[in-house]
């Protein structure tokens, strides 16, 4: 500290200046011309400055370092060293993470693992306690998850250095019905003065008046103007995503256009796609799209940086370009299409490149606890021709219809194929069994340990051989993604990250994700995102008709219904 | 809580609905109707709502409660009794007070009172720990103050409930200089994650680098756009000062009107005389200049509301009109003029009257620790005319010139007048003397307990016996302004609280002002506010030559000097 008063003094050079920087400064909201004189991996000063190393940025756009305000690492199928690798050279330098998924599966363990190989990476990784661990009420007895995470444990997570707030409150059904855990998680981090993230999607007048009354303090799941003026105006955080699948930014820029910013954030959910990281970008992206949708391109850095910094509390060390702050800066060849020419992290062009870093997780290349299955443990015995409630897919939707129909089994010419869930963390040999229609397949199955929340093996089939393959596929390969086609494996994507993230490259996933979607259209599917589509039916908590490795699950009723009536 | 959502949900009324208001959503930037349903003091819910009682608003504005980032009650010479009743009918339903005039005199048990007391009023105030009590280093022994806070005592103030952050650090050379107690003090504050509020007028450029890097995060002292931009830039809140006797805003607004204001606060600094809060108001007046000087209204509302709630992290609670925030809301009539119609505190229209309060401060009633001096005692022996040091006024200004003149004592003729400092906070006896040119006193003696910071006796004379008079009175009324004329007293104002606040109410304390003004002009001075210049020829910070109970002050030197050459 006291060098760095002698540098801001100009009594010592800087380690390094950036020299005539074209400075977005989101505190004044202005652009203008400036050294930026770094030392100790941190701002020094701003002004003229001179240093031991000097970088002439004349033509360049200085932005603070981008800070995505909501994602889930694990959603992009990387390691968090693939993550940062990814990221940080495209101008995100930090995240603001829900390892949610992760919980789901290894608990407080997993999360651990999580922030504990971030640290290992150039990118700032802050992380949000998962309120929602598991989704649903373990009392209704609706699924079997991974672990749980009651208050005792938020708690403790809360009390770490790395956890700054409470993730988003899926719930909030709950939490207007004023459910005890939840509202004792909420407590907890308003007793620390922590963000609470909320999560409620079309939640509306006196409902949603009761949600922010209770503390949830910020919400993501917004797809129009009206509805997100409404929470803006409740005081709320108003998160905006862009990502892959969810794409809000059109509807929301004309509101974001026509008032204050301040509270506004963009995000990206952890909803890009390893492709779509790779061409279109990560938050880059989001903040170009916005631009795009003619919001001012200064208002949206603030989107990206001090908005977001003050919202968790950052703004101390992140979120802007001023003496004292963590100097993670972008320099840009161009503001509005954010073409990067140079990353800064902790002052450093050339920081440690995460390669070096060995990735270990011995432990939870084990997460697939499963016994090898048999055709037969598929077998749906009826006789004959039989009412059932089918899974029936609506497209472009999570939300699913319930179909009753008479079916004699598999039917591929109708497009009823057999669904399965596995219970793949305790080896209790759970298996619940269903039909799904509108899935496409013609021939093979498909499997995957991806499946929202609990992440217990969800696979999809034409045929019991097929499905038993794919599923003690998965088993040998410590999770990921596997067809199985004609009693052969046709491709697989291993994931053995506690079955939802590849330790290989980006382009790797990529790669097999293209050879995987190219095999399935093969086999009949054309979903847009057949393994997407697949990882929510196993969600119990978007509506209508779900299957969990208990069995069919009607999400409205929340309860576990029949096959056949 | 549970009720609050109850009520929030519209399952049960609200104990109060503001029906139909125009709300000025600082947080969207918008106005538009709505109805504000108010339970337990808090905001249950926006929209339409039922109350057991129910106000119609439909007339009127509602804008948060002003929040005043930055004074000290003291200046108003008001008890905080007093104080919270000239402001909150005014509108400002809470303050962030640097206490540094009491802690001068009583040290923390004085601090304590002040908030003890603030806590029987309906104005919240928060307080800052001062951080330059006493403002000069005391191994240095230019003066002597009536306690010290160092860096224990910070400590322990700053994990008091009522703290909220580290006052304005106005020792700037001393934190550029690393000054170990200023640093020490500062790092408390840091590693607390507390504001620290800084003072620096003019500082800048590399200085002013040195000054944010080291961590002062706001100044108030702006007189200029530039100025003010630089501090801006540079990430510190730009607190704007609209006062009785510094007049910011006029040269600050074109910048107000060109920036991002979220980091721009408007603050009054306690520089409102009694007389000018009666007849123009308080923050309230502030906010009405802004708008006056062109600046948006809804801007200027969130310049004294959500922006300081948000430097001060006190906007979890206030600072907004939003579900689960403390209901202090303002109704107006007009919103530029800002016309009030009704204070609502903790949502209750009519909150206690502070005038039940019993204002009890036996201590403090004995703040004048003063023996009785005799007219010998203000004899500076001089043989003949000597060459003399003589603090020279400069209209309009703070700073005060060296003049050296022969003289052969008191010169009415010259307007060369004696003037003294007798400490009255240890009984030491200490009493410097020396002469002033430009106060104007063609006779008789004027003497006051507040005197800068230290706040020992200052008095100025045209003869000894009037001196002597005019301290001793001080002494038997526990402090205040004293006026003596041909060994009689010819008015006063009685500041028993620490020798520095009345206990009695506005109108009086007007009306002994206005008549002591009236006196002292008939004596000869024409000075626009003698007391107040007088008060800050004590204050060894502010150059060049000023007394203290030691003698003479080199400010500039920071040194003691004798009075002949």
């Amino acid at each position: 500290m006291s060098d760095l008063v002698d540098i801001a003094l100009g009594d010592k050079k800087a380690d390094l200046v950036l020299r005539n920087a074209n400075l977005v400064n989101v505190c004044s909201g202005e652009i203008y011309e400036t050294d930026i004189a770094i030392a100790h991996g941190v701002i020094a000063g701003l002004g003229r400055y001179e240093g031991r190393v000097e970088i002439d940025a004349q033509d360049n756009y200085a932005v603070p370092g981008l800070i995505d305000g909501h994602t889930h690492i694990e959603m992009s199928m990387l390691s968090v060293r693939e993550f940062a690798k990814a990221v940080v050279p495209r101008g995100t330098t930090a995240v603001v993470a829900d390892p949610h998924e992760i919980a789901n599966v290894l608990g407080i363990a997993g999360i651990r693992a999580l922030f504990d190989d971030a640290k290992a990476t150039a990118l700032k990784v802050f992380c949000m306690a998962p309120s929602c661990v598991p989704p649903t009420d373990p009392s209704l007895g609706l699924e079997t998850s991974g672990a749980t995470i009651d208050q005792t444990e938020i708690k403790k997570l809360l009390l770490m250095d790395e956890f700054i707030g409470l993730a988003e409150v899926m719930n909030y059904e709950g939490v207007i019905a004023k459910e005890e855990e939840v509202w004792a998680k909420m407590a907890i981090a308003k007793a620390l003065k922590m963000p609470i993230d909320g999560h409620a999607p079309l939640l509306s007048g006196k409902e949603l008046n009761a949600y922010v009354v209770s503390g949830a303090g910020s919400d993501h799941e917004n797809t129009s103007s009206a509805e997100s003026q409404e929470k803006l105006r409740l005081g709320m955080r108003l998160m905006v995503r862009e990502g892959s699948a969810a794409k809000n930014l059109k509807n929301i820029a004309p509101l974001l256009k026509s008032v204050d910013t301040r509270n506004c954030i963009l995000v990206t959910d952890g909803d890009r796609t390893p492709l779509d990281l790779k061409d279109e970008g990560y938050l880059d992206y989001v903040l170009r799209r916005a631009i795009e949708e003619g919001i001012d391109p200064v208002k949206a850095v603030q989107m990206c940086t001090i908005n977001p910094a003050q919202w968790f509390k950052l703004d101390a060390k992140i979120g802007c370009i001023a003496p004292g702050k963590i100097a993670d800066i972008v320099l840009l060849k161009d503001l509005e299409s954010f073409e990067v020419e140079k990353v800064l992290v902790n002052g450093k062009p050339d920081f440690a490149s995460p390669s070096e870093y060995r990735y270990k997780y011995p432990q939870y290349r084990e997460s697939v606890r499963l016994k090898r299955v048999k055709p037969a443990d598929f077998v749906i015995v009826q006789e004959g021709t039989m009412k059932a409630r089918i899974i029936g897919l609506i497209e472009g939707e999570l939300q699913t219809g319930e179909l009753v129909e008479e079916i004699s089994g598999i039917e591929i010419g109708r497009d009823i194929l057999e669904i399965g869930v596995l219970e793949r963390h305790h080896h209790s040999g759970n298996i619940g069994l269903g039909f799904v229609k509108g899935f496409g397949l013609k021939t093979g199955a498909i499997a995957s340990t991806i499946a929202h929340d609990a992440h217990n093996i969800v696979v999809i089939g034409t045929n019991e051989e097929d499905m038993a393959l794919a599923c003690n596929r998965l088993k040998a390969i410590g999770g990921g993604l596997v067809l199985c086609n004609g009693k052969e494996v046709t491709s697989e994507l291993e994931l053995p990250i506690a079955g939802l993230m590849s330790d290989k490259e980006l382009d790797y996933v990529i790669l097999k994700q293209k050879e995987m979607g190219d095999n399935i259209s093969v086999m009949g599917c054309k979903l847009p995102a057949p393994f997407i589509t697949m990882s929510f039916l196993a969600l119990p908590v978007i509506p209508k008709l779900k299957i969990t490795d208990k069995g069919l699950v009607d999400v409205t009723k929340q309860e576990i219904v029949g096959l056949f009536l």
